[in-house]
C-alpha cells in the first residue's frame, strides 16, 4: 500500500518523489528530513558534486499546517548543478555502469542513461525514507546504520552494536564506523584508492530496533519481509549482495549454531538471547533487531579508466571519465537506512491498517496486548 | 505481467499453482515438468517424506491439445502423505521456523503455521519454474544450478563453470556438485550432521546463459533485474543471503578489479572477458551469464532439539521434532533455478511484449538486429 | 491485498481459483459456498449445460479443521462436461464474443479462445465471492441482488428495496425479481427471445448493507471504491454499463435533486434520508447502502446466427452455434453479488488491516467508536 | 507497466505527477500538453478559479533535449491561487462531496479533505493524458470527446460522429458539443441552473480511432480493457455511470440487434458495419472505434446550499459554500479523453512491449502484418 516513485536526472533542474499511502496526522518535521539529506551528502571519499549542492526538499503536497493529510506526499528538490541540456554526449561506456546496456536497450546515447542511472536519484529515496522513519518513531521503531567494511578494512564479524550504540559511536566518524581503529584503516583504504586513481567499495549494516513480532508473512512469496528487504537493498545502485543476520556465514555452521533458541519471561514475553537470524524467521519479524547487510561494489567511474569501446567507431578506447566519488559506502549506509525504513513502514501499515496515526496506534496497541496475552 | 500464486499445505490433499500472463503457442512438455519435480525430490541428506511422495503435477487449465493458450496455467498435485486433519497440534515452537511468530501473528496454534510455511510449497514453485524454463529455451536461454558449499565443504571461489559444464558435471552427483572431491567432503558434512542429530546448510549458484542485453531497467527501483532476483531468492525458505556475481567479495577489492572491461568484435558485438558483475550492470542484463548465489541456513528441525518454550505453560522445554531433512541444499539449488527462471521469463515478456510465442520471437529477433546494428 | 486468480476452461477437467490475502480464523462454511454456486446455476432461460453440472467446489488449501489459516484459499471444481480435447475447432466467429479478436491476438483457432472467454469461469468468481460474503457477514455486512430488467420488461426506477426485502421477495422468483408482475413480463421476454431463436439481456442491481463510513479513498485514483467496483463489474462477461446509485439519471437533474442531504441523530450518528449517490461519495463509502447496477448485453450465441466470415476461406457465412443460454441475467446478478463482495471485503481489509478475524474485529470496533465520538 | 501518481492540493503551491513506464524516443511537445491544460480550463459554466489560473506544466524529469528517455516523466505546475495555509477550516460538510466521510475516515477537519478531493487534481491527469495522446498519435490512434448531455438537454442517441467530425464540430462550441441546436439548449440549462443558484451535470462521450485489434484480454479479469476503462472513468470526480458502446440501451434489445456482424474485405481485413459494442468484445479491442460514455453528477457545491450538520455542534445547518463551477461537463470531457488515452497507451505498451518508440513501432508493424495474413 505504501509506494513511492521518483523522477529527475542527475543534472536536471529538479528531482522529485511522490509517496502514496501515507496516513494522516503525522507531524511533518522538515528539518529532520533535510538533515537526513545532509547525512547522505557526507562521508570521507565523496567527490566534487557534494560541494556544489546543499540538498533540501520542499513539499509539493500531502501536508497542511504541518500535518500529513493522508494524501500523497510530494517532495521537490532543485539541483544547483543544473546543466543537463548543455552536457556533452559520451561515446565510451564505463564498465560497471548502465552506460552500454542502457544505451542499447533504450536506443539512445549514453548521456540520457547515466543521468537517470546515477546514484544522485537516491537523494529522493532518502527523503522518502526520512518520512518513513518519522512514522516508525511514533511506534518506538528506530533505524540506524554503520559501515562495516571499506576495501580490505573491516570491522570484526562479531560486532553487534545496538541502534543506540551505533548512533553514539558513529557520531564523529567520517566514514560512519563505530570503531576508531577500523575507521583509520578505512580512511587509509580510501586514500590508497585515490592515490591509485582507483575507487573503493565495502559493506554496511542497517539495524532496526523495536519491530514487533509478526510483520511480513510466509503465506506467499511476495509477502516475505526478507524478500522485500532483499529487493529494496539490491535495487540500490552498486549493491551486489544482501545478507540478513549472519548471512553467508550461516551456511558454514550446523543447525545447532545457526538458530536462535526461544525463551520466555513473564515481563518481556518471548525472547531470544542470540540474533543469528537478523530478526526475521519464516519471512516475519520475530521481535529481535532486524539486521541487514549490503555489499557495495567500488564506484564504476575510475580516474584511471578501464578498457572500453567507442560506440561510434567500435574502436577500443579507455572509458569516459566524469567527476565522481572515490568511495560512497558511508553515504550508502544512510541510503540503506532509508530503504529499510520504507519497507518496514510499508509492512507495518499492511499489518495494522488504518488511515490516521491515532487509528494505527490503537490497532497496534491492541495487537501488542493480544500477543502478550 | 507474469505472476504466480500457490495454495496448499504440506500434508493437505492438494498443492496447486496458477501462473498468469503466460503466452500462447508453447508446446507443453509435462514429462519435462515432472522430471524437474523429481530433481527437486533428490539429493543426499533428504528425509522420509521424499520416499512417500512421487511428485507429479497435472494441468488444471491454460493448455489445449498440448499447446498453451494464453490463459492462466493451473497446476495440481495430490499429496500421498495427506493427513492434515489428523495431525497433532504442537506447542513447542522450533527455533528458526515460522512457528512462534506465525502462531502469535495469526492468533492460531503452530500446526496451521508450519503446514504452510513448510518448504513443501516449493514443489509448486518448481512446476512454475519448469514452464518458465520451457519458455526461455525457445529463445536459447538456459538455466542451471550447482551446490558450492555444504557446511565447511566448499568449491573454490574461482570456479566459473558454464551452464553446459554444470549440467554435465553434476549429472551423477548426489549433491549437485561439479567437483567429485568437493562432493565427497560435502557428503561427509551431511553424514557428520546426521551423526550429531544436527543439520547442515550451504550455498548454491544459479547460472543463466543466453540472456540478451537489456532485460530489467535502472529507471525505477521496482524494475531492476537484480532487485527482483534478490527478492525471489530471499523469499525462498531458509535463504539468508543473495549475491550477484562476485557478491560480498566485490567490496574487498578496488574498482580496477571489480568491473568488467568492454570489448567489441564484429561478429559477437560487445562482450566482456570477465563476469564479476554476474551478468547485471545498472539493474539490466549485460549479455554475460547471469550468476546468482544464495546461502541456505541449516534445516531448522533438529534431531537434538534446541531450547524452546511450551506455549501453553510458558515453561522451558525442548522444541518439537517432526520428520525432516538433514540437508536440503541440493534440492535448494533446483528450486533456485526455478525462481530465477520465473524472474527472467517475466522480464523477457515485459521487454518483448507479445501474446504468442511467434509474436514474441518476431519482436525478439527484431531487437537483436537493432542492438547489433 | 486481497487478490484472486482463476484457471480452467469451460469444458476442461477442472476450474480452480486461489484467493490470496484472506485472514485466519474464519469458520469455513462449504455448504454455503456450494449453495451460492447452485444459485448461479439457476434462472429462467438457462441452457443445457446447467442440467449436466452440479457445481461443487472443494478446498485445495488455506483451511485446517474448518478454520481459515491466513494461507491462500484454493478452490477446485471438476467439470462433469469435460471434453475439451475432443471438441471441434470452429471457423466462423460469433459477433459479440471474443472469438475473432481473440483468435487474431493469440494467433490461435477460435476453440482455445471461447473455452477461456466463456462465462463458465464465473463459477470460480462465485466461490471466491461466497467466501468474501462469509467474511463480511462477520461484520454485519450483507450483499444481495435482484434483476431489474430483462429486455423491455423493467422494474420501475424508484424501487429501493432493502437487502432483506430483496432476499425475501426474490426467494421464489425464477428470474431473481422482487415484483411478481414484472417477473411475468420478464419471463415473457425470455420466451419471446427463445421463440425467435434470439437472446435477451437486461440489468441487475447489487445492494450492500452495513458498510461503515470510510472504505475506499479519494487520495489517489486507484483507491476509489467506485472505480474498483466499476472495474470488477465491467470485467464480467457481457457487461456494458455500470452505474452507482442513480447512475445515468443523475446527469439529467440539477444539483439540488442529485445529492443526499446530511442529518445527525445522537443515536445513529450522521445519516441520509436519500441514497442517490449509491452509498459512495468522494470515492468512499458514506454509510448508506452501496448500490451498483450493471447492464448485460444479450447472450452472443444466437440460435439464428448472425453474419460472420469463415476464417479459413474468408467467405461470408453464418456464425457458429454452440449450446448456450437464452438469458443469463438472473445468474448475472448472483455473479455480480460475488464481485461486489470481493471488492468490499478487499477494501475492508485495507482499512482495518489485521491477520485474524479477532484482530480485524478489534480494529473495526475501535474505528466505529472513533467516528461516533 | 504504465503508471502515474499525482500529488498536490487545490490551493497548494504545486501540483505534480510522475508517469512511470514511458518509452524513450518520443518528441515531447510541451506546447501541445499545455494547450490540453487550457482546453480543460474552458467550457461554459466554469467558476472564478479558471480566471486566476493559467495552467502550465514544466518537466521535472524524463526528457533530455526534447526527447523522452525512458525514465519516469515528471510534471510540475505552480498554482497561482496558492493560499492553502491561510484558508479557514470548515465545519458544515457539503452533500455530494468527500467532506463528511473523508473527515471521519482520516480523523481530520474538512479542509484537508476537500483540498485533495477537489477536481483541481485533474489538471495533472490531463498532463499525463496529453503525453499518452502524443504517444498514441505515433501509431495513428486519436482520441476525442464531446458533450452529449447537460441536464435535460441531450444529443440524440444515434449520433455517431467520427473522431475527425468531433474535432471539427466542437471547435467553436462553448460546451464541447457537436450540434449547435443542442448546444443552445445546453447553455440554457447552465443559465437556468445559475439562476436557481443550482448546478448541472450531464454526460460526455470519448471516442478513440485507430486502435488495433487485440488490446486487453479476456484471460483474467484484471486484463480486460473495458474493466480498466470503467475503473479509470469512475475514478474521476463526479462520475456515476460508465457505458461502453450502446451501454445501458443494450439490455433493452434482443441479441440480433445488440451485436456487430462480422465482414471481411481483402483490403481492410475483418470489419464491422455497426459499433454497438463500442469497440470492445471479450475485453479486447476489436478494431472499431472505442466508445466510452460517462455520466457526471451536478457539481456538489450549490449557491443555495443543501441541508447539512455542523460537525462541531451537531446542529442542523446549511452546507458550506466555496467558489465553484455551475457546470463542468465540458471540462469533464477533456479529462475523460486523458483518462482513456492513459488506459489505451498502457495496454498498447503491454501488448507491444518495447523500450523505445522505434522498437515499439517495429513490434507493432509486425503484429499488423501477422493479423492481416
Amino acid at each position: 500500500m505504501l509506494k513511492y516513485v521518483t523522477t529527475g536526472e542527475s543534472h536536471g533542474q529538479h528531482m522529485a518523489a511522490i509517496l502514496e499511502g501515507f496516513p494522516s496526522g503525522l507531524k511533518m518535521d522538515m528539518e529532520y528530513i533535510n538533515s537526513e539529506l545532509r547525512r547522505r551528502q557526507g562521508g570521507y571519499g565523496r567527490g566534487g558534486r557534494q560541494k556544489i549542492e546543499t540538498d533540501t526538499v520542499n513539499l509539493m503536497g500531502g501536508v497542511i499546517k504541518g500535518l500529513s493529510t493522508g494524501a500523497p506526499l510530494g517532495f521537490l528538490l532543485t539541483n544547483a548543478d543544473f546543466k543537463i541540456e548543455s552536457m556533452p554526449e559520451l561515446f565510451r561506456p564505463r564498465p560497471g555502469h548502465a552506460d552500454l546496456n542502457g544505451a542499447l536497450k533504450y536506443a539512445q546515447g549514453i548521456r540520457p542513461i547515466l543521468e537517470r542511472a546515477s546514484a544522485r536519484e537516491t537523494v529522493m529515496r532518502v527523503a522518502v525514507g526520512a518520512v518513513c522513519k518519522l512514522f516508525l518513531k511514533q511506534f518506538g521503531i528506530e533505524v540506524a546504520s554503520h559501515v562495516i567494511r571499506i576495501g580490505k578494512a573491516a570491522l570484526p564479524n562479531d560486532a553487534e552494536p545496538t541502534v543506540d550504540q551505533i548512533r553514539e559511536k558513529t557520531k564523529n566518524s567520517e566514514v560512519n564506523c563505530i570503531c576508531p581503529d577500523t575507521e583509520k584503516k578505512m580512511i587509509a583504504e580510501v586514500d590508497e584508492a585515490r592515490r591509485q586513481k582507483n575507487t573503493a567499495g565495502g559493506k554496511f549494516e542497517v539495524r532496526v530496533s523495536g519491530v514487533p513480532i509478526g510483520l511480513g508473512s510466509f503465506v506467499h512469496f511476495e509477502r516475505k519481509l526478507d524478500g522485500q528487504l532483499a529487493m529494496i537493498m539490491m535495487s540500490m545502485q552498486s549493491i551486489k549482495a544482501v545478507e540478513i543476520g549472519s548471512g553467508t556465514l550461516v551456511g558454514e555452521v550446523f543447525g545447532s549454531e545457526a538458530h536462535d533458541e526461544i525463551f520466555h519471561d513473564p515481563k518481556k514475553g518471548y525472547y531470544h538471547k542470540t540474533n543469528r537470524c537478523g530478526g526475521i524467521e519464516g519471512g516475519m519479524s520475530n521481535g529481535s533487531d532486524i539486521v541487514v547487510r549490503a555489499t557495495m561494489k567500488p564506484i564504476s567511474t575510475l580516474g584511471q579508466p578501464l578498457a572500453s569501446v567507442n560506440m561510434q567507431t567500435k574502436q577500443a578506447e579507455r572509458a569516459e571519465y566524469e567527476r565522481s566519488d572515490i568511495c560512497a559506502v558511508p553515504a550508502g549506509a544512510v541510503i540503506g537506512e532509508s530503504l529499510v525504513a520504507y519497507i518496514i513502514a510499508g509492512s507495518f501499515l499492511e499489518k495494522f491498517g488504518g488511515d490516521s496515526i491515532s487509528e494505527i496506534r490503537r490497532n497496534y496497541e491492541g495487537y501488542l496486548k493480544q500477543i502478550s496475552a
